[in-house]
C-alpha cells in the first residue's frame, strides 16, 4: 500500500467535503448520477481507445499497481551484493546458487541466476539492461492510462457542460430555471476537474517517477552483479554502488554497516 | 479489427446519447448539418494542409490501418526464432530456406531471406533497422492525421461559434432569440470536442503505442536472427529473447513451452 | 506547386463562407479592416522580432517556399544509384564524372562530385552530414515563421478583442449598441483562428514532415554514394537502399524494376 | 539564503497588495480562509499524490532547500584545483591527504578522497558522475514538488469556483447577493494563481537553473581531478578549467591570479 | 542594434495604437498606471525568484543582449581561415601568432591561440566544445528572463483582473458603473498578453535561433582551425566549411572568391 497515494486522494476529497460544507453544506446539490456516468464513463472510453489491449483488459491489475508501493530495499540489497561479493571471491561464483532462493527481488534473481549458469558478462548486462527497459515500458503503459484520466477527465466534463448548456439555451422561456440548469451543466466540468487532479494527473506522475526509482535500483543490482562476475574487490564493489544510493539511504547505509561492524 | 478502438469509440459516442437523453432527450437539438460540415470539414481541410501528400491520398487505407490491429504474437514468434536456431545449428543456414514460405510476418520473412542469402550480419543489421525506422515513421505521419483532427476540431469548432456569436450580436434586435441562436453557436465547440476526444486524439495515442510495440517485436525477431546467423546456443537466444516479453506473454510462452516439453 | 496545401487553405477558407453562408449571409459582418491589420500585422510584427533576419527579409521566397513541393524522386534516385554503382565497378569511379551534368538535385550533384575529386569518404560522409543538417535548419527556420503565425495570431486576436471590450465597457451608457459593439470585439478572435489554424499551424507542419522526408531522401542517396566509393555490389547496395523506401514507392520500384527487365 | 527567491517572492505579493490598496483598499475581501483551505490543501493533497515518500515526509527540508543558495565558488575551487595539481606533481598524490580537510564541498572531498585511495581513474571517473545524476535527480525530485504547487494550485483554484458557483446558481432566487457570492467563489481562482504563479513555477524553475549550474560545477571539478590523477601539467588543466567557467567567473578568475602573481 | 527586434517590437505597439485609434482613439482609457505595476511588476517578482543571481543582478546587460545583433561573418571567417591554413602550410603554425591580434571574435582568437600555443588537438577541441557549451548555456539563461516574462506577463495580468473583478463583485450595488469597473479589470490582461506577445515570447524565440546560429558559426570556426592544426589541404578545409553556410552566405562567399581570384 503506498501511503502517500491514499493519504494524497482521501485528503484531495476531504478538502471538496470541506469546500462544499463551508458553502451552503448541501452535498445533493453535487451529486448527480448523469453527469457522473458522462464525465468519469467518457474519460474511460476514450481511455480505452487510447491504451494498449492489456492495459485495458488489466485494468484491476493496473490499479491495484497504482496503489502499491514496489519494494525497494537499497540498504538490504547493497548489503546483500556486498556479502555476495565476498563469498564469490572466497567460494566462487558457483557458491552463490545456495543463495538465489533467500533473494526476493525477481530482476536480482534472474541476475544471479544468470552468473550461476555461467552466462557471459556482455550477453547478461544486455538482457539485464533489455528487462529494466521493459519494465520500465510496462509501468508506463500503466501512467499512460492515469494520464489518459488527466486529459479525457476535463474534456468529457467540458462536453457535458456543453450539451447541458445547449439544452438551456434552447429552451430558455423559463428564466427562473436559468441559475440551476446551469448549475447541473457545471456539474460536469466539476467531476472532470476532480479526475483529473486527485486522480489521473498525480497518479501518473507517481508512477512515473516509481518506475525512475525503479530503473536507477536494478541498475545498481546490475552493476553489482557485473562486478561481482568480474571478480571486483567487495570494498571496490561498495564504494561504486554507494553513489547510486539517495542521500537519506546512504546515512542507513552507513549506519547500519557502523552498527554491523562494532 | 482491434476491438478495444471498437469499444471506446462506440462507448464514447454512447455516452453522449445517454448524456442527451438524460436531460431534454431532445436529439433533434444536437444535430446541425452546417455545424458538422464546418467543424468536421474545417477539421478535414487543415489536417490536409499539415499531412503529406501519401497520407492525405490514401486517407481510407490510414482509417483502416487505426481499426485494425496489428499482428504481434510473440510467443509463436519466439518458438520458431528457437527452432529456427536448433535447425540452423543442426543443419546449416541454408536449411531455413525451406522455411521461409511458412513465415506470415514480412519483416520475419525479409530477415530470414538475407540470412538465406548470406548478407554480411553488419549489412544485416543496419538495413533491418533502417526498415524498422522506417515503419515507426510510416505510423507516426498516420498518427499525425489524427493528431490534426485532435487539434483542428477544437480549433473550428470555436472558430465556428465565434461566426455563429458574431452574427447573433449584430442582429440583438430580439432578445427571445438569444437563447437559441447561441444553442446553435456552441454546438460546433461540442462537435470540434466530440471529434477530438472521442476520436482524434485516443486513436493518435493508440497508434504511437502501436508502433512502440511493433518495434519492440521487430527488434526482438532482429536479435534472433541475428543471434541465429551467428551460430548462438538456442537455450542463449531463447533466454535473451525472453527479456523482450511483456511479463503476460511470459507467463504464456512459459507454460506453452511446459506443455510442448511434457 | 504543393497541391494539399492548396486544397487545404482554400478548402479551410470554403468552409468558413459556407459557415456564414448558412448563418446570417451577410458578409459584410465579417469584413472590418482595422480588425485585420492589428491581427495580421500584430502577428507579423511579433514574427518578425521572434524569427531570423534572413528569414524577415527574404519571406516572400519563405512564403514561396511553402506552397512549393520540395522534388523526392526515390525511384528514379534509387535506379540511377544502381546504374552508377554498376558502371563505377566496370569502369571506374572517375567514369561518374561524365554524369554529373545529368543529375538535377544539388545534393546528389555535390556528393557525386566529390566522389569524382577523390574526397575520402569519412571527409565527404562528415560533409554531406553536415549539408544535411544545415539544409533541416534552414527548414525548421522557415517552419518558425508560420508557428509564429499559429502563436501571435491569437495572441493579437485576444489583443484585439480586449481593446474593443474595454472600450465598450468604458462607454456603456447605451445597452443597445453593446451586442454590435462586442460582435466587432470578437472579429479579431476570429481573424486570429483562422490565421493560426487554417495556415500558420497547418504550414508549419507540413514543412516539419518536408524536412524528414528529405532527410531520409539526402541519406539514402548519401549511404548509395558511399557504397559506390566503396566498390560495393550493386545487388546489395540496391538492397540496402530499398530499405529507406517508404511501402508505396518500393511497390513502385519493384514494378519498373521488373517492366525494365522483362 | 537565496536573496533572488525572497525578492521575488516578496516582491510578488507586495504587487498583490498594492493592487488591492490602488483598488478598493478593503483587504477584508481578499481574506476567506475556507478558499484558502481548499486551494491550497488541496494542491498539497495532490502533491502528496504525485510526489515521492521522501520529499513529502521530508517536505521541510524540501522547502529549505529552495530558500537556500547552494555554494559554487568557481573562483576559489578552481584555484585550490590548480593548487593541487602543483602539489601533486612535486610531491605524489598521496600529498594531497592532508589537504582534505580542508575541502568544504562534499563532493569535491570524496574525488580527492578517491585519488588518495588510489581508485582507478575509469572507476573514479563513473562513480563520480553516477554521483552527479543523482544529485541532479535528487533535486529534480524537489522541484517536482514545486512543479504540483504550478499544477494543483490553480485546478483547485478552478474546483473551488465551480463549487462556488454551482451552489450560488442552484439558489438564484436572491439576485442582490449574485455578485458578492461570485466575488467569493472567484477568490480561489485568486489563490490558485497565485500559489501557482508567486511560489510554485518560479521556484520550480529556479531550482532546476541551480541543478543545472550544480552539474556545471561538479564537472568541472571532476575533469580537473581526473586531470590531477594523470599528472598533467597545472597551466594545461587551468585553461582546460576555465572553460567551465561564466563570463563573469573568468574576469573575477583573472583579476585574482593576477593580483596574486604580482 | 538588432534591426528585425526593433522593428517587430514598435511595429507591433504600433498595431495596438492603430487598434485604438481606429476605435474610440481615447488613449487616456488604456492607460492606468496601478495595472501597469501590478502586471509589470508582478511579472518582473516571479522573474527574479525564477532566474539566475546573475541575470537578474545583470538585468541591464540582459535587455542590452537582447537588443543588440551578435556578429556573426560566415564569408569574412572563413576566408580568414583560408588563408590561415595556406600560411601555416608555408610558413608553419607559430606564423599565426602575428595574426592573432588582428581576429575580433573572441572565440576563434582564442582557438588560434591554442594553435600558436602548441595545444594538443583533443584538449583543443575539448576545451572549445566546452567554451560553446557554455556559451549557449549563458544565453539560454538570458532567454529565460524573456520567457519568464512570457508567463507570468499574462499570469498577473489574470491576477489583477481577478482582483479586480473581486472588487467590482463586491460592491455591486451601483450597476452603471459595472462597465467601467470592468473596463478597468480587464486591463491588466491586456497589458500582460502585450507584455508576453509583443516582448517576451519573441524575444526569446529570437535569442534562442541566435544561440543556434553562434553554435554553428563556432562549430565552423572550430573544425577549421582543427583542420589547420592538422595540415589539412586549404582546398579540403574550404569545401568542408562551405557545408556550414547558410545558402545565401554561401552564395556570397562563392562571389567574393571569384571576385578575389579574377
Amino acid at each position: 500500500m503506498d501511503i502517500t497515494v491514499l493519504i494524497g486522494v482521501v485528503l484531495g476529497f476531504g478538502m471538496m467535503v470541506y469546500g462544499i460544507m463551508s458553502g451552503s453544506g448541501d452535498f445533493a446539490t453535487f451529486i448527480d448520477i448523469p453527469s457522473l456516468v458522462i464525465t468519469v464513463g467518457g474519460a474511460i472510453s476514450s481511455a480505452i481507445t487510447a491504451n494498449k489491449k492489456n492495459v485495458v483488459f488489466g485494468i484491476v491489475k493496473v490499479i491495484m499497481g497504482a496503489i502499491k508501493e514496489p519494494k525497494i530495499d537499497y540498504v538490504g540489497t547493497l548489503r546483500t551484493l556486498v556479502s555476495f561479493s565476498e563469498k564469490a571471491r572466497r567460494e566462487g561464483l558457483l557458491s552463490l546458487e545456495a543463495n538465489i532462493e533467500e533473494i526476493q527481488d525477481p530482476y536480482f534473481k534472474k541476475a544471479i541466476q544468470l552468473v550461476v549458469d555461467g552466462t557471459e558478462p556482455e550477453v547478461l548486462r544486455n538482457m539485464m539492461e533489455i528487462e529494466i527497459d521493459m519494465a520500465t515500458a510496462e509501468m508506463m503503459d500503466q501512467k499512460a492510462f492515469f494520464d489518459s484520466l488527466g486529459t479525457f477527465g476535463p474534456a468529457f466534463g467540458m462536453i457535458g457542460t456543453l450539451v447541458g448548456l445547449i439544452q438551456m439555451l434552447k429552451s430558455l422561456n423559463n428564466p427562473e430555471a436559468l441559475g440551476p440548469s446551469m448549475a447541473v451543466a457545471l456539474i460536469t466540468t466539476l467531476y472532470g476537474s476532480i479526475l483529473a487532479n486527485i486522480v489521473g494527473i498525480p497518479v501518473a506522475e507517481k508512477i512515473a517517477k516509481r518506475a525512475a526509482d525503479l530503473e536507477v535500483f536494478k541498475r545498481m543490482i546490475l552493476e553489482g552483479i557485473i562486478s561481482i562476475q568480474a571478480g571486483e574487490n567487495p570494498r571496490v564493489l561498495e564504494e561504486k554502488l554507494k553513489s547510486y544510493l539517495p542521500s537519506q539511504e546512504r546515512t542507513k547505509y552507513e549506519a547500519q554497516v557502523q552498527g554491523a561492524g562494532a
